[in-house]
């Protein structure tokens, strides 16, 4: 059975709570039921924290035995080097995910760290970001 | 039925026969008969040209009707503010795609014009990033 | 009898349709005519294409006959050279304009490679600006 | 009756007798009289300052009352922020005029702090500059 | 009795034994004491952490609940967009503080991601400015 | 008795008066009134022009004798190194304050000539920043 | 026989009539015969147009075929990504051409997207430039 | 008789009064006695003033009378186009000067908008930089 | 009996298993064994975290005591400013050290927030650097 | 008898032993027997040195007697704004040669102050670039 | 007998001779001895040169012992930080010279690496700059 | 037997002699019988020039014959792309070397072009730094 690490960065423990215009109004802990729902076969393991340091440990504790990486690392995606040497130093491949559209907010949000390290990037579909992420790595991996 | 409009930019022509370390070697048109396949209620309008006027025109021609709009603008992405401003004129939401990984390659591939003016963008994960969004598209349209 | 040159650039065409709250809701054909109505004795030639190679193309061919050029070349003001230098190439002299003030919009649309190459700019005035070109030219030329 | 305030800034006292080939060799109270003649219903309060200070104090004194501000800043255009406040403050619309094209002379000449603040600018039309902004500002008010 | 929440970020525990000629040599331990006794009817609640992670997590734990957030996140302040989406994210106004005058400082330390995020900022009046961010948040809230 | 000078800049006798969803609708000399009766020992020396000339005059003439400066420069802070050069040429420390959260707004706001000069800055917390530069003043002095 | 395709971009069709000072005074076309005469074993298969999208579709018909590519893209020199992506997706090799030296002019003619998918550059020498590049070609294809 | 035109800028008539390890603690007026009885031949006209506009009054006044203006513009040599444009204005050649070595101070004081308006530019020498630029103006008017 | 700390901060727990190409196939616990036998009078208190907090709690706590500090901060070198302030804190000497050579690799590995905190540097040397660091210190405390 | 003085800068004299695959591995001398051979009726003057200060020595020796200077100034070219100045000084024209495409490799190596002084550029044509600009000078001279 | 060097860098040999519209028609070796004259009881002793090494050493060789050192390093001016570092090195103070106004030159010609470790800076007062050096060295040394 | 070559570059020379505070009082030929001391099985090549060429000439004379060479370019180490050159061309393994920390001095002083074609660098560990670049060549070589 295949498995997925989904990792979730600050801030979006929050989501259905903060900001609802830009993130909309649902929580991810209820969406990932839906999600286990769509892939039955695949064992997707939930991890998210406001520690960079905490999502490197579990970066390189999953990383070399998961068959992939869903990671939304929030505004750690702008300034961390560290999370991105991280996903360089294990062997699961990664899609990085944003829920809004970076890409039309601030401009320290339009770079981010993590994207050359990753497979590819999907930006501002809301949720189904991480579907699309998840899908892609099944059939990648 | 619904309709969406799928352009794709230059050079894209020459998929399949393009640098196939970058960009694979199957060419669009054969991809368009399973991405049809897969979406058999939806009318998917496929344009490509290398002439960056083309490309407005047929977004002025289409943008006004269709349910949204798959753009892979090719380079344009990063030279044309008048493709931009052509998504931003008409009605239908527009999602970008990425064959490659833009933000591995020369820096001048980082920035997006077009990116701020559509809903989303879905990068590095192959031909599966079309498919992606027409299914968001489908969705939220 | 006078010529004058009047060209418009991409998404020009959409004008009355297009973002009603940045530029108007008239369209340009009708305000041609009222421009003729108050010009009788000027021949207004007027081009609109969305092609950066049908403005040069256009500019070649009236550019050493007429009396003036007015151009509003929408967004390749801020990325087309090759336009900018076809204005340097031929003989009339040229006034640059915008509808809307493009120095309260995003920045990329602050810079603009054709001013150096023109008499002068017309900038938010809306149509307007258009009338001032060419009561500009008469006099000039 | 209609007001109309017309305010230069710093050097342009002296046009006319300053680098002619650059400004022409006209007087501007010379032109002043001739656009009043060509705007017998408007009554045309004009102020000329070296000093930024003069400069808002009279926007401020006026600013509230007149029907539109044409305003030729000269060098402050560049440097002020404390004007482009002045005319942020008050509620008569602004319409920014260069005589010459800063466009085509040295790059610290190409931003103004003013235009965002205005309706529009007309930049290297010469002493016509003035006139135009006032028809403009006669439209809108 | 309102609530309102002290955050201090790294090295902050250090106050009065870390480079006393830039900080003083008063703990801020001992200088809360004073505060409290400034102020009897409103309940402080102290929090010091070295990690960017925890300050979040404190931000979230208390934000939707505190009457104000007096925040001097340290060096974070000039590198962590993640406290600023925290700032964001929560219900309660927040005001950022410095001990030192960070402007007289070297460079890096003349930017804050969390300004544009506090109602406002108090810069370089040792620990009286927390004193009087305390006041601006029981006069705002 | 103890002599604070408090020094307002451009456009600030606007205040009450000019965008009032920026500034408040309370005119500052209002405000002074308020300020007076709560410091009844000090005498507050108020000036504000609209002149940079000005306050660098009075900056000389009070600068060597008043116990302290509150200053807003308005848009000065952000353009006059002649201000930040007088602040350093009196013996009176200085204190700046931004009615606004100058961080939220434009770019160009964001730097100030004159902090490294003063002791210190409050920005945002409207006209209580006085009060806490005066009371800054009062302790420092 | 050997195969090289000539490409001009926009303005170039009006050498010889076009800033003379700058371009000279001979006609491409004139030259072409010349060029012919000197290569009397090489088929020189000439293009020009203004149109940055036909010059991406010659390209892609010819590029798979000739012996090599010599292109004076004009002004599509400094802002076309597009034409380089079609330079690298070909086979034939190709040489860099301007008549003038760019590196005297406008900064903004100072970089080539063009140059590092070329084997070299030739800048300056005026139409020899064409010579030397069919030359290079010749000996490297 | 000959002429010349000594101007000094803002916070300068603190000379010997203001942070004296910098400027030194000789008032410019006591130099200037010297100055005269050096130069017993010309006529040294002396203005100082803290107010950009004053300075430009003065240039237009005698600028186009004088054998030459020294200039000390102060603070506003680094952010004041005005003067620049009125040095340029006015027929007398000038010589900047600075007292302090400008270039080993903050880096905001290393560029001078006055410069390449000037002859030349006496930087550092401290009051000997006048005389040196009076004996250059007699030399070469 | 002299003490020394040295700290390792992000991903560097994966020596000898992350890409060996760059890093070398050796742990870092393995290695520290030969340090300390070529130490043998020496105390190596050893420290690893991928948390930016752990490694200043780490700093605080040891950095008053020991005789100095071998610090490779790995990815938090280019973002940590609190890292680099908490070496200011702290009385013991820092020598900073990286395994790879940081200059030959991605541009934001340039530069470090620590050098200058640090009494040097050693960049490139492999695990022999941490040997030179540790000797150095020794001659140095 | 034309004479052309040829100059190579640092490093050059390693050619054929340094790096073949970006230089090739024939020697320059060995070359330059064959480019004479080309040119019996001109006499070649070689220079090669590593020294900035020899190859201006040089180029003030002949520069005022040669018909034209053929120029590879290595790695001068990016750094030597002496040389430059050199070769604006002396009568001769002169051609930029690189043998390498310098646009393909490091950043530092796309800037040239040579450039703008030469009558024009061959870059990455091999050797040929030699011969090129020998007869481009021919024609020219 | 006071001694002061005077030292020239590259292309400074040329005087007279080179560019005489920028420098004027006088060679240096001329003007050296109306300066001899002019400083009867100083012993002058000059040196040129086009290697930047050669005036390193001879600024080590006399800086030791000379009263004070008159440099136009020419071009190095603007490149050379070995000779900034040799000036601070040697004892001697040191004024700058220019006998052009490097600030209406080109933009690279407005920075200066020795500015900021000499006394003071001489600009576009021709040779007079000299003397106006070794007048201020005899009295400041 | 073993040969290292070291280099040591401008103003080095004057180590013991130049700016004590930063560079220590000990000459380098004092501290080279040291080092000889230290390995008596080595033979230390030194040469040390203030002429960027002769640097560049050794290098070539003995890179391709000595084990490794130890480079302290002094301030040639930001400004010579040649020595780097230099370096790349010849075969032995290179290591940089700084007496003085260079990351806590001016800013031109962060860059070097010779760290990327080193094999490491050791900053600002006094003379020890020869030593442990040597130890590292024996290791290494």
């Amino acid at each position: 059975m295949k498995q997925l690490l989904i990792i979730n960065g600050p801030n979006l423990n929050l989501l259905g709570k903060r900001e609802p215009t830009i993130y909309g109004n649902r929580s991810f802990v209820g969406y990932l039921e839906t999600l286990e729902a769509q892939f039955p076969d695949v064992q997707l393991r939930y991890f998210q924290s406001n520690h960079e340091g905490e999502l490197i440990d579990k970066i390189h504790e999953l990383g070399f035995d998961v068959d992939g990486i869903v990671i939304n690392a929030g505004a750690y995606t702008h300034t961390s080097i560290a999370i991105a040497d991280a996903l360089s130093a294990v062997t699961a491949p990664a899609v990085e995910v944003h829920i809004s559209n970076v890409h039309a907010r601030e401009s320290f949000r339009h770079h981010s760290y993590l994207s050359a390290k990753c497979k590819g990037v999907v930006v501002g579909l809301g949720l189904l970001g991480y579907e699309m992420a998840v899908r892609y790595l099944l059939n990648d991996a």
